[in-house]
């Protein structure tokens, strides 16, 4: 299979470098910053565009679009005379926001890239949709040179993974950070908790969430709840999110 | 130096089988049930013992008390003709809980314990402290033995390491949960999302989780945030906390 690229950001990057990797011939790479389409064209040996028309005759067998959710619809009707499969790679947009194509689909890893970080491509989760199960088989051997990882999953369940990766990634990390500045406010490194953070991430790997659940709430350890809590005093947000998720972890109890 | 331990909890065997690893001599180990101080004794060459008072006239010079935290004030009165260090290994206990005692300080392994999950104890943070310079040295000594990750931590910071554990371990875990199930409840596999929590919690082990924030808080994205609360419109609580931690999220910007 021979691909061309829409988009130049964290995970056009990482498909376009997993695709080299995998040896998938990348024919152009086109990026509303024409310098970005350049750089990221010479690292995977393809060449940069000035016009999406211009991936309209290249021969690639599939287009994967990788611009921000509300650039998608208007790259794509750029592409309506596209003969292969047109694919987007975002989680909160709908399949059918590419039915003016002809071929089309959804090619959506799941992980949270950023542009300096390597990252081991083969354990990344592809979720995979499309408007025929033709086009699906194409998207699934595609996904199999990428990774081991890969899964059929429809528009409304995109959009359930979508707000479960808020839960799973970005309010675990804000939640990092107020325990960084607790420790910093008080003169404590935090790679006292890296660990920790490392460990308790590895134990769901291979267990559920539920049964791994530590600390004062599951135990309903009331005293220690409440030295936590006055502990927080001074910071009345945190204080807010440590009621409400000791409250929601005792439910679980 | 030759160690005695009092508790056969997780925290208490992980510690013994690391004291047993690093050659340090195992005397005798008490536990509230004596089955288990013979359970764990077998493991680690050391001798179960039915009463406390055996460990005073015991050759350790350490005793380290791995019970409850309501319990350990208790334990440590029954070893107060006791010569050697006295310490526990508690994140919220203060140093003089111990303070009947002679020689006595905290040694306080930051992480999450399971029984039947192997760990590397050398990347455990030790968080020491002790009532004399002396008996500081000795526990570093042994520390030194078990971790390459060694803290001096007082009883007022060792607080704020306890509760900021709460926000890096114990919260954390619970969103873990709600994604789990929020997938769970539309057939889709928790799999797809654990490669995500690993490098979640792996890209702050180098850098600091304000600087990695993702997600459409930190964009200030309000119509995925929309689109995100609409989907949680039966779950009032998981709703709640959306909102809270979005809010949180958006403050940061």
């Amino acid at each position: 299979m021979r691909a061309s690229i829409i988009g130049s950001g964290n995970v056009a990057t990482h498909l376009a470098k997993a695709l080299h990797q995998a040896q998938v011939e990348i024919h152009g790479i086109w990026s509303h910053q024409f310098e970005n389409a350049v750089l990221l064209a010479k690292q995977v040996g393809a060449k940069a565009v000035r016009q999406i028309s211009e991936i309209i005759q290249d021969e690639s067998d599939i287009v994967l679009i990788s611009v921000k959710d509300d650039a998608i619809a208007e790259v794509a009707a750029q592409l309506r005379n596209y003969r292969g499969i047109v694919a987007h790679t975002s989680g909160a947009i709908a399949l059918n926001a590419l039915s003016g194509n002809a071929n089309y689909g959804v090619f959506y890893p799941l992980q949270t890239f950023s542009k300096h970080r390597n990252l081991d491509f083969s354990q990344v989760p592809l979720c995979l949709e499309a408007n025929t199960n033709q086009n699906l088989q194409q998207l699934k051997m595609l996904a199999a040179l990428l990774s081991n990882s890969v899964f059929e999953v429809d528009t409304e369940q995109r959009k359930i993974l979508h707000l479960a990766a808020v839960f799973a990634c970005n309010f675990p990390n804000y939640l990092y950070g107020v325990a960084q500045q607790l420790l910093a406010q008080h003169q404590l490194d935090f790679d006292i908790v890296r660990p920790l953070i490392a460990e308790t991430a590895q134990k769901v790997q291979t267990a559920l969430p539920i049964e791994m659940q530590t600390g004062p709430a599951i135990r309903n350890d009331q005293q220690t709840l409440k030295k936590h809590e006055d502990l927080l005093k001074g910071h009345a947000d945190w204080l807010t999110i440590y009621k409400l998720l000791s409250e929601q972890i005792k439910k679980n109890r």
